[in-house]
């Protein structure tokens, strides 16, 4: 397979780092931490793309403020860095890279805050979308929903194509009932944030659809300077544009769009009851999880993490503790997707 | 009222500090720590007797250890330090300051550990004990209660007498149905441990029921030394004591025993949630009680107290949240009973 040495990674580094505080804050976020083994999220996106046969080396799209954090992590991997000049969401990230690239390359755009448990099965899913990328489909990777989630987006089938489906519809985050539907329907997936699609073909649907946003992208590329292995678009041309994710921006309006189907243990570990199911394997019996000195007795479920204090707890079920650089959170599992509010996370 | 002056107040202090872990400890146990406010439980109990014309200076029975903090938290108030050569329960404690006193004094025997919101109602209960006591009655106090609790013991009232009522029966720690029981019969009240009686009543019985105590404790007496405000009982022969509570060796044997009813907001403290629940003036509208820096966000009926770093909570309830001295302690308020059984609470 000639064309398996086109496959162009874009690991994508963002977020703000609120929704796993205390660990997680905006100077360290989610992608850096090692929030589920010894590696850290950036580290497990890099390491599954680092396969010489099937992958060129990754580009990474980040904020000057994570720059030092991605070259130490990458612990001389080779790679090009891109470094956004100001954050405006995926869109104009991604087509960074879409500019930069050959455009023929058939780009791979990976969050590096999400967790994939089978890395084999996202080759595969990666080797799928790349072949209806080669035919300018804009390919969607579609995560087989497992409960009915209403924090993420959802894809809904069309036409079954070679490798994959057609893209009914995108659809925003829905409420819980919705989410019920779209899970017993059996024709929705989730939108996991990865994609895939012809260098070329990603601009030329950016120029239909954001034709602003195309042309200072390519403005600041044009503009912009190499420095070793970081790329600086330009920053004034950057920082024009109006931000939005690459979902809104082209993968809702283009006639193109294709799903592949993606079950490969995914988890974007959005809060701290998310990272607690991606443990899974480190559950005891009572399916608690203790990571750091912490003696849980009676109880069920729990995740309780300390960068050193002891954790005692007695009698808990569905809660999340973590201690953290002399903060200590307490939430319930529900409570979880709350965190990002607390006045500690917004840094009061 | 000529009596009054004969009150004679006795203070113990014991304890091993587990319950209130991480907070007590052995080296500080309860009675010593400001739990409610600014004054420690030992210096409310002082201070409950602190009138001159009521009561005479405290005799306090402590082990070693805890001899310097009572003197500290005494502030230069008069009173008489009886040390325990040994940890030998409630009888021997009581029976030394018995030893001690005058044989006509009026004993009030008062532990060091528990909160009394309404000083003035034990002021008039330990009046109308003192009245029963003359009569060489041994006079328990009656907490009405206020629950069916199962960590207390019991007291089924006899025959009605002045101030009071012959008590027919001391009960043991009952089950949950049998407490519920006692609780709906409203002829049961809470053995608070706080009783009264004559010093040469009490010497009296417990020569009938415990004789080898009795020459014991009376031996540890005559052989004892003064060292100022300090008196040092015989360690040989008071350690050489089977220790055991006042209530086996001499309330329930005894054919002389007395209750007199006493609503005085009365709480052992015996675990954090007693501690919550003690703590209800400073509740806010949701049950909540914050001491220290703590953000509670969805939670009721949370207590959260730290001595330095935030708490956050999210959707919580019925939950105790303890940081202390680099120890971070989560209960349910049905486990906080168990919190002496964690390896933290038991040194390890």
């Amino acid at each position: 397979m000639s064309e398996a040495n086109h496959i162009q990674p874009v690991i994508l580094c963002g977020g703000s780092g609120t929704r796993l505080w205390p660990v997680s804050r905006p100077a360290l976020p989610k992608p850096f931490l090692p929030l589920l083994g010894e590696r850290t999220l950036f580290q497990e996106a890099v390491a599954r793309v680092a396969d010489a046969a099937r992958f060129a080396q990754p580009m990474i799209v980040a904020g000057a403020q994570h720059s030092a954090h991605i070259e130490a992590q990458l612990e001389g991997a080779e790679h090009r860095l891109i470094v956004e000049p100001a954050a405006r969401n995926t869109a104009p990230a991604i087509a960074l890279a879409a500019c930069l690239a050959d455009a023929e390359a058939i780009l791979l755009v990976c969050p590096s805050d999400h967790h994939i448990a089978d890395a084999s099965a996202f080759r595969a899913a990666a080797e799928a979308a790349m072949r209806l990328a080669v035919e300018d489909l804009l390919v969607a990777f579609g995560i087989a929903p497992t409960r009915p989630e209403t924090g993420y987006g959802y894809i809904r089938r069309g036409e079954a194509i070679a490798g994959g489906f057609r893209v009914a519809e995108f659809v925003e985050k829905p409420d819980l009932a919705r989410a019920q539907h779209y899970l017993a329907s059996g024709e929705y997936s989730w939108n996991g944030g990865i994609f895939a699609f012809r260098a070329g073909a990603l601009l030329a649907e950016l120029e239909t659809h954001r034709p602003a946003m195309a042309k200072a992208v390519c403005e600041a590329v044009a503009a912009g300077r190499e420095d070793g292995a970081r790329f600086y678009p330009d920053g004034d041309a950057f920082a024009a544009i109006e931000g939005e994710s690459i979902d809104y921006a082209v993968m809702e309006p283009t006639a193109a769009a294709a799903m592949v189907p993606a079950d490969m243990g995914w988890s974007d570990i959005g809060n701290w009851a998310s990272l607690q199911d991606a443990l899974s394997a480190q559950v005891d019996a009572d399916g608690n999880v203790a990571r750091g000195h912490a003696d849980l007795e009676r109880c069920t479920n729990v995740l309780a993490t300390s960068d050193g204090p002891r954790i005692s707890a007695i009698g808990l079920e569905d809660v999340c503790i973590v201690v953290s650089r002399g903060e200590v959170l307490v939430t319930t599992r529900a409570g979880a997707q709350m965190v990002g509010t607390l006045p500690g996370a917004q840094g009061e």
